[in-house]
């Protein structure tokens, strides 16, 4: 059916998209498929009593304030708590940086209506965050990436990048980056905060995943390193009002998602242009849901303790998946072992396509995200792509291990095991096949 | 200071400012101050029991859903909660022409980036919502604007508009308009729906206060009208896709603005295009708050008795002011009657103007909103405006009723009335100067 509706939408919607892992997500969310396909995090570890009697206080304690409308820059104590939070990281803001979101996804969005005009060029990771380049299709970006490795971005690449050609802002997943799992090592974010520094870039830091490190030693945000630098170079500045780092997290993964709580740290200037665009967004994030989080977040203690159960569990569910891997994957397929955060990373022999092998997946009751949609399309591929040619990422996926119990990765890692094993058996019969031929 | 981020910010962030009414409502919040300045509901009016024991109950039945990751569309039974109270005003949807927003603003900002090019001229009234402005500042629109009276937008100039220019769309605000106070009649209904489908441009239609109507009938919205119109044409047609009008409307007027949530009624393609880029926006609304608001609502009779109580309270409201305003007010000062909503619309001598006034009146102790930044700077206007003449709508300003007690309102209208005698008296002085020389 044609409704007159097809010729009255913008140009930008042209190009917008549905998120391929929401539509994958409908499809493997049937009861008995094991999915490692999703995001989410443990529901078992949500605060439920602490948030369940939040409510009743904070309307004994405060009337009817976190019923009404609020500032739009967030409740006030709530981004003190965040201050704290970010002074634990070694970043010295004050709470005129910090600007609460209705999620981190509303942080990438404000970040590319503020910054992005149609065609700027983004540097990314590839693979990189799905998200933002849903949140920056509907601002018209264009991507150039570098890859990475199990010491994350591979910023040797970056300097010729920068060279070459004028880019908007680079895009920086930290800490068990979304999809890979790998974390940028301390000698290469100093050497990125450097190069962004000289050539005079700014740079988007996306950490979600910070405080759900359960291994290792903790690495400072690009934020951290910045300040300092900017500090030496000028005593003076305060409230990274030099700063070139906007940085970005959630309480998604620590509190629960679905309160829908994120925040931006970014120079005051950047903060309260943020303001305004969020003025036009959303008015404010959830008075309710902040004064929740607050209440749930402010005991003593509270979420260093609940934050370390996620830890605990999380850590168990990646040994076990990691182990079933070992037993049960068969020989040429490689994964990442990440230190923290709710993703893995598995790249298969080249030429099997994920993509491909899902639906037979699915019939065997488990599921995965297939990684080429997380490569961005980039300049320098844009006319080259073939259909004959697998894309980049075609034989990669991503798994999540911390929405499924041990026994539950176990099965599924069998399960995905023995259909990784037939694809890469078949590939075998058509490579024999094509030679005798 | 000069920051490297003045030159970073896209063309669209250097057209952004700040909500003046926001900026306003930070100067009045003077404990002393009577403010009729903001747009907040009554929080005498939040049911705050009903809030304040949802969550238990929510969490003990319904385990840790209403704290994870949920459908971008919104939450199924809330939607179909919607889906009934739209067959109520006459329109017959499903819930896949239900879209949940964080609060109507989000839905205006929605709207805007699927529709609008940069450049788009948009068909609006004079004064019109000033967030509708602020969210699609952003997609660069530009305004033709319609003048309105006591029946609200003067339809009768709409076809010239239509026959000489492209218009992207119609932006109608049916009932009691904020800030006019106005509503628009039956028969300019009517006329406005058959012009749209006419000339083929679709309406968007803000409809936050039609449930706080407190006098006169209820009158069909411009959705329902359309839907009966393009039945006609088409009997065939299901779910609006045939139809010409965008909806939308919030819980923040009849439970509590807090917890951001609205809705938009669209024709199914349309709300499919929504939802893509509301995914981008902030993934999906609270998943909490959705919970809570669906909790409160749903059992039988609840919500026609609880809207039952805020019209009855912002009838005797309005009462209060219309009555002080007869009493205070000096002669040569008008205002609207409005049968609902909000707020009412005062017009004073032209050539007094109303933002002059305003620091005056808040040293008085009163606080209003002044009404030029109510009326978009229109194509026509462009380039003519001069220094010495002042601005469509200076000498009218915005009275909110709904959140001062009648005490407060009897006061608040006094002090104000002698604000506007002694500029009106010292206009006369000046006229009187001037004759002499």
């Amino acid at each position: 059916m044609t409704t007159p509706w097809r010729r009255r939408y913008a140009k930008r919607t042209q190009q917008m998209m549905s998120s391929i892992i929401r539509e994958i997500l409908k499809i493997t969310q049937q009861p008995d498929v094991i999915s490692f396909a999703g995001g989410l995090p443990a529901p078992e570890s949500f605060p439920v009593a602490e948030i369940a009697r939040a409510p009743q206080h904070i309307l004994e304690t405060t009337g009817t304030r976190s019923l009404q409308y609020s500032p739009t820059e967030g409740y006030l104590p709530l981004r003190k708590l965040i201050v704290e939070k970010m002074a634990r990281f070694g970043v010295t803001a004050s709470e005129d940086n910090i600007l609460i979101t209705t999620g981190s996804q509303q942080a990438l969005d404000l970040i590319g209506k503020v910054l992005i005009d149609p065609g700027d060029v983004i540097l990314c990771e590839a693979p990189t965050y799905l998200g933002a380049l849903q949140a920056w299709m509907a601002y018209e970006a264009q991507y150039v990436t570098v890859p990475t490795d199990a010491d994350g971005m591979q910023v040797d690449f970056v300097e010729a990048i920068l060279k070459k050609r004028k880019i908007k802002f680079i895009y920086a997943l930290p800490n068990f980056q979304n999809p890979g799992g790998t974390t940028i090592s301390g000698a290469r974010r100093e050497k990125l905060v450097a190069l962004a520094d000289r050539y005079n870039v700014p740079i988007i830091e996306d950490d979600p995943y910070a405080e759900l490190r359960f291994e290792g030693e903790h690495i400072p945000p690009l934020l951290a390193l910045d300040e300092k630098r900017q500090q030496l170079k000028d005593p003076d500045c305060e409230h990274f009002d030099c700063g070139n780092v906007i940085y970005t997290s959630t309480f998604s993964k620590t509190l629960a998602p679905g309160l829908r709580l994120g925040w931006i740290v970014a120079p005051r200037e950047v903060t309260f242009k943020l303001v305004q665009a969020k003025q036009g967004a959303d008015l404010h994030s959830s008075t309710f849901d902040q004064y929740v989080a607050y209440e749930v977040m402010s005991p003593e203690g509270f979420m260093a303790n609940h934050v370390g159960k996620i830890q605990k569990m999380y850590k168990e569910r990646r040994d076990a998946m990691l182990a079933a891997m070992e037993k049960f994957f068969p020989a040429g397929v490689q994964w990442t072992r990440p230190q923290g955060g709710l993703f893995l990373w598995v790249t298969l022999p080249v030429g099997i396509n994920a993509t491909a092998i899902l639906p037979e997946a699915v019939m065997d009751k488990v599921a995965f995200v297939p990684g080429a949609p997380f490569f961005p399309p980039t300049i320098e591929a844009r006319g080259k792509t073939s259909k004959k040619k697998l894309p980049a990422g075609h034989n990669t996926m991503r798994l999540n291990f911390s929405n499924a119990s041990v026994e539950e990765i176990n099965l599924g890692i069998e399960r995905l095991g023995g259909v990784i094993a037939k694809a890469i058996a078949a590939q075998k019969i058509r490579i024999r096949r094509k030679r005798k031929k």
